[in-house]
């Protein structure tokens, strides 16, 4: 048999305990009196859940928050949430709150700024509305996960602390290592296309650092990167392909998680509309009556264009824009053969927002001792990457998506820091 | 239809495609003559397969580790490797190695000293044997995650980067933070704690980091914990019962990876023996012959007796130690309600080395008031942490397991740095 541990029913499952007396536990969320009935509201970890007694028997430690162990008998009640409630229950207050609780959890949307929702964390995470966005983003983790297992990819976990800011960046956070000093890893990039040359194909879950110096909507110091990256592709087209697969497995796994169907899931077209770089840069030129040519890289304001054409030209929430310069991508890009000023490279815009980045990169060794004198960067610090390099590597790309960036852009959230449990930025180091 | 990409075929399953002319694609390990005809044997993400040509079409490019795409008739041969064998092979270099692979790579161990493996590490990884233990590992991580899933827990990702060395430490690694000093996370611990406030059960699988001045053969200075933190509890013992049955199912999906069967896969007895910490010192101390009864922790040199204890007594490869005293465990350790000396804690053995940490946490605030306290300690940095106490939390555990660690005595590796991709220590950070 599957063994329970002894953990209380949970709310959702009391529907299949009736006439029974079970125990339940969770947060006191309110106390409401009618004629000679006192009903408490309790919040468990799956829903709410609701407790029924005499007036007579009401007592006064049922405050807010209060955490509250209960044995009662389960009755059908089709007027309580979950169409249960518990009956003469036996309750014991494990946790007392005696201070009041500084904000309202009990509406259906949480009503104050960012700011104060972030410095109260522990707390305001507890409301309905907040779950669901981390719930959701669990699901998302774990639909990458499994539909690149099912792929023969290999997790992998590569270091985050790295001896050279070897992205060729800025941005970059010192660490204090010893008698030396270190760097946090902006990308795990370089590790998982050594990896290519180990398992053919691998992805990592894991969390990446970005000294951002501005405050935006959109950038965290601190987040979650879903990167994939495989070897013997065609092009960055093969990785597009398994790209949508995976959105297409993570999308499903989160859409189970969002039990009250509230949310706009988007349908991932099989394949998903794709243009070329210079084509966009084409279409928004004469929609906006100026000449972009030029343009080295796709500013907010053109994503925000193309998510609309695509949603009106293809009906798709997704679109593809390849072949970005070769100048605008970072050194281990491989160029399109047939035309290398662009680039073998792809973004993926979701709803006019960039989320993901990924390409096909340079395999051969003198391909890359080529790109790094061209771009004037020293070959210092990477001596074990290019390695891999010399020793043999297939045809490989990936991609990268910022799991926060996504979980926002998927369910309509203004900030990026609503999205991160506890999120890190210029001025925000706590909770 | 399950899409596959245009990936080649995997030389595990070649047997499926027997008269058929197949995509191929891997590294070059030998060429062998045998008479009128050569063999090349390219070793592929999956394993061997061996392609067979006339002498006279032989070719000086397939130089060891450089990468080839082969198409080929796919033939029915016993003594190939996996069975069968490509013949009419038309061959691609896709990465010619011009240089001499400076480790063997082709003998069934790998024969270099630790620190050159490390230092080639790119190309080391290679080995079949090295595969394995990665393999083995992320087989460790996915069933972790699962079997918890499972079990209604939530994936949760918390900060690395922190505002102060919360957990009273020394061995902490600061980072510059723009203009504050910020330090790296040494485990997820007070996030997990705060996460049970809102999920009721969580985990996390993410890098911790350590500043271990000494080197020993069990410590990394960055390593990937696998935590699980969950409220509602009786005490400590839930947790214990929870960890049995995750350490069941990780072993159990390890297993399946293991295809050559190469490995002495350990029986997690149910329950797992367990014995009290003063308990465990009076036995070490009768065997001994010395009075152990004042130490206040197990050492390695226990630790290993009580291994070999377990394994004659009960024929266990596993061994809990339970209620250490208060005084050795963090401030948020429980104490043992009948015996407040000694605490709700425990450790696991496996094989005579601890590979996890876990217990039952405080959580009424006015007990951790008193518990900071009581150890000369401030709250300054823990206010986030302590409201989540002030606002109800429910009696609540967790345990964290340290990946590397688990691997390396699970697979007989005697230093731990084998169990880590790119291990970090005092004096290594590269590549």
């Amino acid at each position: 048999m599957d063994p329970d541990f002894g953990f209380p029913i949970l709310s959702v499952n009391l529907l299949n305990h009736i006439g029974n007396t079970v125990r339940v536990s969770g947060w006191v969320q309110r106390v409401r009196r009618l004629g000679a009935l006192t009903f408490v509201v309790v919040r468990d970890p799956a829903g709410l859940l609701q407790v029924a007694m005499d007036r007579t028997d009401e007592r006064q430690d049922l405050t807010p928050e209060s955490v509250v162990v209960i044995r009662g008998q389960v009755v059908k009640e089709p007027r309580a949430p979950g169409g249960v409630e518990l009956r003469h229950p036996d309750i014991e207050v494990v946790s007392l709150v005696e201070d009041v609780v500084p904000i309202n959890l009990y509406t259906p949307a949480l009503a104050p700024h960012l700011n104060s929702l972030l410095d109260w964390r522990p707390l305001s995470l507890r409301h309905p509305s907040q779950r669901l966005i981390f719930r959701i983003q669990a699901a998302l983790a774990q639909g990458f996960r499994e539909s690149l297992r099912e792929k023969d990819f290999v997790e992998v976990h590569t270091p985050k602390l790295i001896a050279a800011a070897s992205e060729g960046g800025a941005d970059v956070f010192p660490v204090k290592y010893f008698e030396k000093t270190a760097y946090l890893a902006q990308s795990p990039q370089l590790y998982k296309q050594m990896m290519v040359g180990v398992f053919g194909r691998v992805f990592e879950v894991g969390p990446v650092f970005r000294a951002e110096p501005h405050a935006t909507s959109r950038h965290l110091s601190e987040y979650v990167s879903l990167d994939a990256e495989m070897g013997f592709i065609d092009n960055h087209r093969t990785v597009m392909g398994v790209l949508r697969h995976v959105l297409d497995v993570m999308l499903t796994v989160a859409a189970h998680h969002d039990g009250e169907n509230s949310i706009e899931w988007p349908m991932v077209p099989d394949p998903i509309p794709s243009l070329h770089f210079s084509q966009a840069l084409q279409l928004i030129s004469k929609a906006w009556g100026e000449d972009l040519g030029k343009e080295p890289d796709l500013s907010p304001a053109c994503e925000r264009w193309l998510g609309e054409w695509a949603k009106a030209r293809f009906g798709s929430d997704f679109l593809f824009v390849e072949g970005y310069p070769t100048s605008t991508r970072p050194f281990y890009t491989a160029r399109d053969p047939e035309q290398p000023l662009y680039s073998n490279s792809f973004d993926l815009l979701f709803r006019g927002q960039e989320i993901v980045t990924g390409g096909q990169r340079l395999h051969r060794y003198p391909d890359y001792v080529a790109a790094l004198a061209e771009r004037g960067m020293s070959a210092q610090g990477l001596e074990g990457y290019l390695r891999a390099f010399q020793f043999g590597m297939p045809a490989h790309g990936g991609f990268a998506i910022g799991l926060e960036r996504l979980t926002a852009r998927l369910l309509g959230l203004s900030n990026i820091r609503e999205a991160s449990l506890f999120p890190r930025d210029r001025t925000r180091l706590t909770p």
